[in-house]
């Protein structure tokens, strides 16, 4: 895809400073902009670097007064115009046809949207219903019931189990599972006697599911993950879940059955949640942290068992101090000992 | 799927107390089930929930005597009897045509048992065996001599390498992969030469492993999981690794190299071992414990580097308790140079 | 596959005390070898089950004079001469046809070679290449662009996509994802915006990549992954990270993003790097260290927060002597208090 400077700077709101009928073709930082592609200055820290760039052209702020071996396009909000750019190329990458794929198996019983995009080895069961605009990449896997809501983005090998529902816009990275059979087992005749899982995932809107992570149904009702809520990367979500909106899981985390996660919080990578507990809104759980017990809304935690993080990091403090304070300890008791003998 | 109450009374043992005839199609919690489905009453400080529910019918101890707008089925053992309404449903959502899928790649070399049942698009290779009742949705690969026990279940997109062994009614969910190379090399000319990895995982009978976990053959010899162990979400169990019965591994734990764990083991969320080490029988690691060295049976031990978690709990609150230890010995301190000066 | 003992003597420079033309079929370790196997002494303390051992063969230290039931091949290196036979017989387990197998969907505008072994229901797209020997087991996908260099191999149920550059013999195991997108959002109107990714990966020569592992594609340029790097399972990596030569990362590392990894560098199992930071060349991180700054070259850290590893141990063995610093200041303070009663 190729977009002239023109019409980049129509999008944006630009103005251009040289020929607007130079064509790019990608876009990249700063500091690996080659010819052929645009970049954009946001950070006045950087401003050093637009001189000498090899980038065809860098979007500015409109007061950037500097030279530049590349053209200027100057407008207010250089990032916000930069992403917008970022977002045609990239929607032009992931573009898929719009048809069923002839070697994608959907059953006669499902629905599918006249402009889905359905890719090769698809396999859509009974009952499930692909709504308008959205894509599954080649060997997508949707169960019997299931619903893949209007313009969500599928990858490829991810596979949503039966009855799970993904909302509008819902993207989904490759090898995800989502709504794999929660951890429940009763003690049964001195073995693990397996709890049936029959409840079921709900994705709602705009959230996005990292590579490889894995969303369990609930052992009855619903796991839920709320409108906008974003998970990276290899995250585990148990049975029975709760997280509320625009939340942020990152990489490895895990989240044990029936807690409970508010709406804007963060979970910074590798933490853990125990079971039915609460974390408020708000919150922010540090990386690595091991959360044992519920965090009031607003409040960040950290470390093993999770504690707020200012007291956290006043006793890895004092932790480090000990040695010190051994040896204040033994000089104390020399004193002592020597002011002992002398009273005595 | 649809049962009469009647139908489950008598599976289960119950007493029905109104229309017998009455059809349930599915089964929920107390506080989430809703008309046309079948609930329990197990713990009595839930009984207040019981007149009020929307359900059609609930499962009550025998001697429950209270009211409700739903049908009451009288048993001794409501939580059990529940647990199998719930298995009946489950294995109805579950339940896959006996057949060899016509998409489905199976080796002329491969023994697949005529009532297996083999999803779209799955692959079988040569001199791999599929048993009786087994079942593989769709996009499952069975690598060349592999053998799938009879009544096993394997979810869509796992993969089963080649000469691993599933006993029998393992369940494998999504993702997951079995008998994936271990983790080895030796230096050689200043880089890292693979050791190439010829042994192979034997998963024992009642074994279920959870989505995108992996599991890794042995360098020789084998990797083995034995009868009835638990293993959820995202696990990592390394080359040589033996697990023994009726443990249970939950989401994210990484077991490295050699190490042998006992029978009726926990490892909680995240936690991690190191290779060559044991974990005696019954013991329990807690959540992203970092075991360091064996532990004895029966033992339970938590933190990093992991010790006895009574140990660990004492040590976590002394630790909370250094900012005073400091204000004490600076307290002391003064004293100390005070009795000093007067002494001197 | 099966090898005479003479054929092994020749390819590992051994000598065979015994007859010749026997024939093995596999390779195992001394304590578990069987008849019909090969195996090796290198650790003299194993000596005392070569004498017992129930293998066919055994190949031993030019100066081993023991005896065993067992033929004796001498060799100046045996370990490494048995590494050469596993070699020998790995590679027979894993060979497939040099074919493109008929369900695999191969787009017109890609470029395969003609002795690349394609399997079962792979799926190339346009403008990809598939370079010489390279070999991608059933259920691979690779994206439209991205390269799989000579000498790969892909097991099932891989992703690439698309731009994602492999280099020359690669490994990359089951279920792993290459070139998913970064996980990155501004904050816009109170909600998370995506920045699209449009970076790639570019994945060097001789790296093996471990199940179910993800590796993202940078925001914009590239995350690197350099020659001779191994990555076991489960292990995230995030956008724009930069990771350096012959490293090891163990299993379920993380790795935020543009951190830079340098040479040699060893990641232990479970532990993480927040992003933006750099590790230097030859540092070591322990089992789940929580690193928050900088590692300089040649430095071991461990704990969380990640400190140097002989400072964390020395504070770890402080901490465990804190019930005694509690009771040691209690007699202080007794004592203090007398005295100055006493002295009042």
């Amino acid at each position: 895809m190729q977009l002239t400077l023109g019409e980049i700077a129509e999008r944006i709101g630009a103005e251009v400073n040289g020929d607007a009928d130079v064509v790019v073709t990608g876009a990249a930082g700063l500091a690996e902009a080659g010819p052929g592609e645009i970049t954009f200055l946001a950070n006045p820290r950087y401003a050093t670097l637009v001189p000498t760039t090899r980038a065809t052209a860098v979007i500015v702020p409109k007061d950037y007064r500097g030279n530049s071996g590349a053209i200027l396009l100057h407008t207010a909000e250089p990032y916000l115009g930069f992403l917008r750019i970022l977002q045609v190329f990239a929607e032009d990458l992931s573009a898929r046809p719009r048809e069923v794929h002839p070697t994608a198996l959907v059953d006669e019983r499902a629905e599918v949207a006249p402009d889905a995009a359905i890719g090769a080895l698809c396999v859509i069961e009974a009952e499930s219903r692909i709504e308008a605009g959205a894509t599954l990449c080649p060997g997508v896997f949707v169960g019997a019931g299931a619903v893949v809501g209007a313009g969500s983005y599928l990858y490829p090998n991810v596979t949503i189990r039966e009855q799970v529902e993904l909302g509008r816009n819902v993207i989904v990275h490759a090898g995800a599972v989502i709504g794999s059979d929660g951890f429940g087992y009763v003690p049964h005749a001195g073995r693990h006697e397996k709890i049936p899982q029959v409840g079921t995932v709900v994705v709602e809107d705009d959230v996005e599911i990292g590579a490889n992570a894995a969303i369990d149904r609930a052992t009855t009702g619903i796991t839920r993950i709320a409108r906008g809520t974003k998970i990276d990367n290899l995250v585990h979500i148990a049975h029975n879940v709760q997280v509320g909106e625009d939340t942020v899981i990152c990489a490895q985390v895990g989240i044990s059955g029936s807690a409970k996660v508010g709406k804007r919080v963060t979970l910074a990578g590798q933490s853990g949640l125990v079971g039915h507990i609460q974390v408020g809104d708000e919150a922010t759980v540090g990386g690595q942290g091991g959360v044992t017990k519920s965090v009031p809304p607003g409040t960040r935690v950290s470390g093993y068992p999770a504690m707020q993080h200012d007291r956290a990091r006043r006793l890895n403090a004092y932790t480090r101090r000990l040695p010190k304070l051994f040896d204040r300890l033994r000089e104390l008791e020399a004193r002592l000992e020597q002011l002992e003998k002398e009273s005595s």
